[in-house]
C-alpha cells in the first residue's frame, strides 16, 4: 500500500464494546464490500466503532466531517497550481477508492446534493469514479468500502437524503450502550471508579427521559467521559457534572434546575 | 476511435433480461439518432440498460451523474492552467460528441437550468455544441448519442424538465421486472437459490404496495441484490433483510413493524 | 470575411417552408438593421426560420441558447490565460457585432437581467458594445443584426423581458404550421409517404387542442419528425407514437390514455 | 487628453431637438460641476441628450449600461494577469474621472449598492474615487461630470436608489416630445414625410392614453422611428406598425386588438 | 510616516462651523483613542467634521464608503499576485492600523456583518488587527483611531449594528446647523448673499418639516449649496432649486407642488 | 516552540479580577485538554479571561473574531500561489493545533455550520484536524485547546449551535462582575477614584435592569471603562457617560431620557 496512506492506518486497537451483532454484520457487510449507514443519536459511539472495525479489518480510515459548504471537489480532488502548472490532487473520497481504505463521510445528511450524488456511482456494482474534471474514470480498489453515519433525529423535510441515495446503503442502527456497559466505558476511559461511573450515567438516563421534552438531545456517552476526567483530576463531582453535563445543553433555567436536581440525587 | 475512450468501452456482455421490446425500439431510436429518455423509478435497471446498449452497438459511453451543484462547464469543459498557459478540456458531454460515444445524463432533473439547456443543439437536427468559452462549434460524431434518465416520482414544481427541452427526447418506460424475472435477476447476481431469491421478491413486492402509504419509494432490484449477497455470505436471513432491506428506508417504527412482518412472513 | 467565422456559414439551403409574409418582413428589417424578436411555442420553427434567413442573406450566424447561469461574459468575452499572460476573447454576441454575423440568442427570457441589459447599446442608433473588462468600445460591422426567441406562454412575473428591451425590438409572431403545409415538412424531414404524415399532424392537432386542459404544451412539429423517422425504420406506428409523441411530454395516466386514443384512431 | 478617450470623443452633432431649458441647465450643472440625474421614461431621447451635450461642452463620453450583476470593480478597475504579473485596468468610471471625460451612468437603479456607493465620493466636494484594492486614491480630473439616468415608473420598494444618493444630483425631468417635435424627429431619422411621420407619433399618443391600462409603457419615440424606417424601406405601414410598435409591447389579445384599431384609423 | 500615507493628508483646514462641543469631545476620545460613531442625518455634515478633526489633529484620513457587496478582504487587504509571486496589499484598514491614521467607515451599517466583525479587536484595548490570511498580527499604531458613521433613520430589522458592535464607540449626534449657521456655511461655500443663502436655508427648513408626512428625509445643507452654487452661476433661483432641491428627492406630484410652493414663497 | 508564534505570546499578566472558581475549572479543564466554551453577555470579561488563562497557563493564544462570511478554510487554512508555485498556509486553528496554541473561536456562533463542524474532529479523542485539501491529517500538539465564546442572549432559531457541536465542549457561565468587584475594576483600568467608579458602576446596573425592557443589552464594563477614561481625560462626567453610555446604545428617546435620568442621579 502507499505510503500516503500510512497515516491513515490505526495501529492500536480502539477501545470499542460490543452491543449486539454489529461487528459481524459489519464483517459480512464488508466481505461483499456493501456500504453502510450508521444511524442513531450524536456521541453514542458511531465514530468509535468505525474506528474498530478499521482495525479489525486492517484497512486504513479516511474520515470526512461533512457540512453544507463542502463542494463535490473536496471530496474528489481539483487541479492545484504549481510551478509546473497545473497538478491534480485527490480528495479524500479518491485517496479511499484508489489504494483500498475504508472512507468514512460523517453526518453526510449536512453536505451539499452534488456530495451525495457523486458517491452514486462507487455505490452501485460499477465501484467507479468519474473524476470529470480530470477525464478520468477511477476503478474502485478491491478493499474500498464507503461508510457514512446518519442522525435520524435531525431529518427535517429540508435535510434528508435522496431515495436513490439511501437505497444503496446498509443500514446499521446504533444507541446509547445498555447501563452496565456504559458504566464500564465510563470506568474505563476517565479512571473514575465504578461508583463513580455508574452515577454518571445514571444523570445521563434521566436526562435522556427528557429528550422532546425540552431538551434536543439527552447526554451523551461522550459527554459522561469529560465529567469522569473532570472528577479524576479532582473536581468536585458537583461541579464537574455542572461544567461538562448540565450548562453545555441547556440555558433554559428550569431544565438547568431539572437537571442540576438530577446531579445532586447522586453526588 | 481515439486511445482517450478505451477506458469508457463495455467489454463485457453485462447482465441485462429484456422486459418487453425496449431493446428493439432503442435500436431504431439509435439508428436515426433519436436523443432518448429512459422513465423510471429509482434501481430498477435503467443504468444497466443503457450498459447492456452501448455494448450490444459496440458504443462507448460515458455516464455523468448529475446533480444541482453541477455547471455547464462541467458538462461542456473549461480552460487549465499548465506550464504553457491555458489548456483546454472537453467535459464528458463534448468528449462524447466529439468521439462518438453514447452519453448518459443521469437523473438529468437534478441539474441546474443552464446544464439542461447546453443539450439542446445537441438535440435538434443541428447535432452540434458550441462551446462558448472556447469559440469553437462541435459538429456531433455520427455515432454520438444523448439519453437521459427521468424519475417521475420525483417530479415537482421546482424540479422539473422545462417542456421545450422534454419534446427533445423520444421516451421509454421502466418498472421493476415481474415477478419470475426479477427471481432470476436477483439468484444470478448474488448465488443464493432460486427459493431463497423467490422470497425476497415477494418481500419486495409487499413493499412496493406501501409505496405512498408512508414510504416514499419501494425496495429496489439493487436492494434485493445486497441483500441476497449477506445471505450467500451466511448471514441469517432475518437480519440480512434488516440491515440491506428495511433500515435503510425508513425509521419510523411502525413501517419497520410492518415491513420486519413481511421478511418473517417469508424467512 | 475572417476564417473564424467560416464555421457560423451556412452554406446549404435549410429546408424552410414559408407560412406569410414573414420573409419579406425579415428583409425589410434585415435591410435597416432593426433588432428583431421571434415569438411562438417551442418547436414550431423559429430557429429554423433563422437559418433560412442567415443562409438567405448570407450572412454567417451565431446561435446562443440563453440560461439563467449565463452570465454577461459568456455573451461577451473574458480574458484567458495564456503563456504570455491574459488574452482577450471575444465572446459571441461581440464576434458577432464585430466580424457583421447574425447573432440568436434562442429563450432569452431564461438569461439574467445583466445578459439582456449588455445588448442595449446594441440595439439603438449608437450600434455599439462596450466591452468594459477590456476598455474597448467595438462599433458593430455594417452587416450586424440582432435577433431573439421568445416563448410568449413562459412568460411569468418572474420572467419576463423588461419593457426597455421589449422596445429596442421589432416582433413576429410564429405558430405551427397549417395541416397541409405541416404534412408536406413531416413528409419531406423524414421520408415517410404523405398519408403517414398526415395522420401524425391530425395527432398532433388534437394534442394541441389539449394545451391548457392537462398538458403544458401541445405536440410540436419537430416531435412528429421524430416519430416519422421511427416509422420510416421500420417501427410500427403505434409504438413510434407511444416512443415519440406521447411519453416525453406526460407521465399523467389519464392524459396517456387520451393521447393513445388519439394516436388508434388514425392508425 | 490621452490617447485612449479618442474613441469616446463625439466627433459629429448628434440630432436633439431642445424642448425646454435643459440645454442651459444642462450647461450650469457642468460649469459648477454638478453631477446630474436625467429622468424619464424609456426611450424619450435622455440618452441621446446626454451624447448632444457632451459634444456641445467638447467632452468624451463614457456610457454604462447599469445592471444588476455588475459589481463595484466592473465601474473601479481590476488587476489582470499578463506576463510580468498583475497589471491594474481602470474601470470606466476611474477612466472617466482620471481623463475628464462625462460619466454616464444609464439605469443605475439596475446596479446593485455597491456600485452606487461607489460614486458617493466623486459626488461632493471632495471629487476623489479611492481605489482601495489599488491602494490609489483619484482625485477627479477638473473636466470630469457625473451623470445618471433614472425612470421613476420603474421604481419599486424593492429598487429604488438610496436617499443618501439621490441628494447627491441635481435632476433634469423628461418627457416624449410635443407632437410637433416629435413628428419633426421621426421624419428626421427615418426619412419619411411628414404626414406619415404624424400619423405614427398620432398612434404612439394613444397608446401612451393606455399606460397603466393595460400597458406597462406607451409607444417610445424610438419605436416610431423603426416604424418609419421600414415604411421608408416599402414595406406597408400596417405590418410595419405592427411588426415595430404594437407585437413588441403586447401578447394580451384585446390590447393588441386595441393598437391595431389604432393603427388602421390613420393609414 | 510612511511617504504612503502622504495622500491621505489635509493640508488646507476643512471649512467646518462648530454646533456644540463636539470638537472638545472628539479631542478627549481621540487623546483615550476611544472608537468613535457619529450619528445624523444624510448630508449634515459628519464627513466633513471628521476632515476638520483630522486636520486639527494633524492625522491622516483614510475613508471607506461602506456598501453591501464590500468583503473583510477589502478592509483588510489579500494577496496579489506578480511576477515574483503572490504580494501581500494592506487594506484601507490596514494602512490605517499600521500608519497611525484615523479611519472613517462612512455608513458601516450598509457593510456585511465580516466587515463589521473584523473591527473588534482594534476596538477594545488589546487595539490589534489579526490579518488570518497572511498570518500576521498587527499591532495598531498609537496614533490610529477608528471612527465610524451611522444613521439612526436608516435603522431597521434587516440592517442594524450589533450590540457587540455598538457597545466599542463612544457617540456623538449630529443634525442640521441652526438657521443662522447654515446661512453662514451655504454664502461662504457658494458665493451668494446672506439674503438668498437664507431664503435657501428657509426653503430646507419646510420641507424637514415634511420628513415622515411623504418624504423620506429633508433637503440638507448639501443639497443648499448645490442650489446656491446654481444661482452664483447666474441661473434662475426657482430653476436653480427645482433642478438641485425639489427634483431630486420625490417624483410625487402632491409633494413636488408642495415643495415648488415654498420655493415660490421665498423666491 | 517555533519563532512564529511568539506574537501569540502573552508577555504581562492580564488584569482579571476572579468571580468565583471559574480559574480552577478552567485549570482542571485544561489539564485534561477539555475543549471549553464561556457563555455570557457581551464586554463582561470573557476575552480578558481567556488572556488571563493563556498567561497563567504559559500558552500562546491564536482568538478568531467569528463572522458569518467566514469559510472553513479561513480558520483552517489554504494554498497560496508564489513564484514556486502553490504553497499551503496554515490558517489560525491549523496553527494553534500544530504548535500548541489555546485557540479562540470568538462569538462562534456567528459563523457557518462548515466553520464549526470542522472544529470536530480536533474537540473528541482523537483531537486531529484533516486538511482535506492538502491532504495530510494533523495530529493536535498535546498543549493545543480549544475556547469557544457564545452569547445565550443571541440565540435564535436561525443561529445557534447544532447539538452535536455543543457537546463537545464543557461550559463556565459568566456575567458582569459584582458591584464592588467591578467598581475595582473600573478605578483600576481608568485612573478614577472608587467614588466615581462606583457611581458609573450604579449607572450600569439600573440600565442593566432595562434589558429586554426597551434595550437590547445593558451597559458593559466595558463601556464603563470608556466613559471612566474620558472622565480621567477631564471631560464633565454627564458628557462623558453621554458619549460613552447611553448615545451608543439607542437612538430612542424616552430611553435616552431614562438613562440620562440615571446619569444625573449620579453626577
Amino acid at each position: 500500500m502507499s505510503e500516503k496512506m500510512e497515516q491513515y492506518r490505526i495501529h492500536q486497537e480502539p477501545y470499542y464494546r460490543s452491543t449486539g451483532d454489529e461487528v459481524a454484520l459489519y464483517e459480512a457487510a464488508y466481505s461483499v464490500r456493501m456500504p453502510m449507514m450508521l444511524k442513531g443519536p450524536t456521541g453514542c459511539g458511531k465514530t468509535r466503532f468505525v474506528e474498530y472495525m478499521a482495525w479489525k479489518l486492517g484497512r486504513p480510515l479516511i474520515t470526512v466531517a461533512c457540512n453544507e459548504d463542502m463542494t463535490a471537489s473536496d471530496l474528489v480532488g481539483r487541479f492545484l497550481l504549481d510551478a509546473q502548472g497545473t497538478r491534480w490532487q485527490d480528495g479524500p473520497l479518491t485517496l479511499a477508492a484508489r489504494h483500498g481504505a475504508i472512507c468514512y463521510l460523517d453526518e453526510v445528511v449536512e453536505a451539499r446534493q452534488d456530495t451525495t450524488v457523486v458517491i452514486h456511482p462507487l455505490t452501485d456494482n460499477r465501484r467507479m469514479l468519474p473524476l470529470e474534471k480530470k477525464g478520468e474514470l477511477v476503478h474502485a480498489h478491491p478493499d474500498f468500502q464507503l461508510v457514512i453515519s446518519y442522525n435520524p433525529g435531525y431529518q427535517s423535510l429540508m435535510k434528508d437524503l435522496k431515495q436513490s441515495t439511501k437505497q444503496r446503503f446498509g443500514a446499521l442502527d446504533f444507541n446509547y450502550p445498555e447501563h452496565v456497559t456504559e458504566t464500564e466505558i465510563v470506568a474505563h476511559e476517565t479512571g473514575v471508579n465504578g461508583d463513580v461511573a455508574g452515577k454518571l450515567v445514571s444523570i445521563a438516563e434521566r436526562a435522556r427521559n427528557l429528550k422532546g421534552h425540552g431538551l434536543d438531545e439527552g447526554i451523551s456517552t461522550r459527554m459522561l467521559v469529560y465529567a469522569g476526567s473532570l472528577i479524576a483530576k479532582g473536581v468536585e463531582p458537583l461541579a464537574a457534572c455542572r461544567v461538562a453535563l448540565v450548562r453545555p445543553i441547556t440555558d433554559d433555567p428550569d431544565m438547568r434546575d431539572a437537571l442540576d436536581a438530577a446531579v445532586t440525587t447522586y453526588f
